[in-house]
């Protein structure tokens, strides 16, 4: 592995609340942001509408430039939508360095649950980054991210279906290219944290149930289509469901413990 | 029920894509965000920084002026946070109507495994609203608001901890209270939809599993902590588990099919 890329930090990505849960390293952020199924999206749409929108967009890290850069190096973040969306056309029309936009996700991995309310707490993971949008215009490189967009949802997914794109799809899917310029990410895990105050309470320590509820997203079985007529689940699915339902478990099951080595 | 209120349509909330999808109804989008572990919340920080960051918040659905009001009645959205978080600071200096936000959710509720790559999606709900944040500064409202979020974190979990917070718990903690102005919701459900160029293909039909992997969020096994003194898991949280984990799998598994009614 050796050395750790980390993010810089600015005012605009500096975590001060629970700043010993924050991380700007490039590996952790990344990870957390290729995890999502869903990336939420911040963008504003102009100058008359005083509201910063959010949308729900699919997106990974990759870089196409370096294909063979990894998950700890500098990534751009790509983002897949529809060609006469809100956001594309903006981004479109933003001459310059690009829209300016800020992702962010976060996963509850459990509920934690204290002597008192203010104590309660989520063990979760979240990642904000800021930066800049534009449209890959190269279609090499807009092929190369539907792929790679594709098999995040299912890994292998692209080479089982019906490829390359015909022009009409080529034409409609439309990716944003993000020019990452700062980014965080926050985690906790590990059992509750009580004060004195409480723990030092009979009346309260007797009465109030203190632990964390695990949390995970489990894939659930296939429900083949009507039309299907492929008559067994094939093994880049049931493999995948197999993988990420052992993985978001044991994830989950572990932040709800002490880490090991502390007590 | 009666009638269902909706929600305005304006420029800023109106679904152009995939407009079928879209629904307007009080009761649909407050649901969604009720659900919702982690709210997304967006704000623009200062004239200064070109990115609308988003913050994961915790929130609910609410009227404290008339508490009786059902989910299909016109509620505020009530926002829990620190005290000196950047986006307090700007509720609290922004004077007028409140600060301009956005609140969005998306819950993932089924991969939709199709022929070719572009028509891939998700079931999924989503929702966003527009709206000014202030700062609750009634100490009546601010603790029922607080016992409506605890209470969404696990049901009755307020009056099974160590309440009222006393007087430094409740400086520490800030309830924004959000004025809605407009709101739009999207939900996808059912099987996967493919061209007629694809489905009279033999070759991919022979060669592409479609259908759909239901997806959905699990409660596991509480784990107690260290220093915990009662027993047994209460009820309440027993009962939360067993009930969202069968709501959960439920509404997942039925979005994999085809609607009731339709074929």
């Amino acid at each position: 592995m050796g050395r750790t890329l980390t993010y810089p930090k600015r005012s605009s990505n500096t975590v001060n609340r629970y700043n010993n849960r924050a991380t700007y390293d490039l590996g952790a952020i990344h990870s957390i942001i290729n995890e999502s199924q869903v990336l939420n999206v911040s963008f504003n749409p102009g100058p008359e509408d005083p509201f910063p929108t959010i949308l729900p967009m699919i997106g990974q890290m990759g870089s196409f430039q370096y294909p063979s850069a990894d998950i700890n190096e500098p990534l751009e973040c790509y983002l897949h939508g529809y060609v006469s969306s809100r956001i594309m056309n903006l981004a479109r029309s933003n001459e310059g360095e690009g829209l300016p936009i800020c992702i962010a996700s976060s996963k509850v991995d459990g509920l934690v649950l204290s002597l008192t309310p203010n104590s309660h707490s989520y063990n979760y993971r979240s990642v904000v980054l800021h930066g800049y949008a534009k449209l890959v215009t190269d279609e090499d490189e807009k092929l190369w991210a539907m792929k790679l967009i594709t098999n995040s949802v299912v890994a292998d997914r692209w080479d089982n279906t019906r490829v390359p794109p015909d022009r009409a799809e080529m034409s409609s899917t439309v990716i944003l290219r993000v020019n990452v310029v700062d980014g965080s990410g926050k985690i906790r895990s590990g059992p509750p944290g009580d004060e004195r105050k409480d723990t030092e309470r009979d009346d309260v320590t007797g009465r109030v149930w203190t632990g964390v509820v695990p949390v995970y997203e489990t894939f659930g079985v296939p429900v083949a289509s009507e039309g299907n007529q492929v008559s067994e689940v094939p093994g880049h699915i049931a493999e995948f469901i197999t993988k990420r339902n052992e993985q978001n478990r044991a994830l989950a099951e572990r932040a709800a413990r002490p880490a090991v080595g502390s007590d």
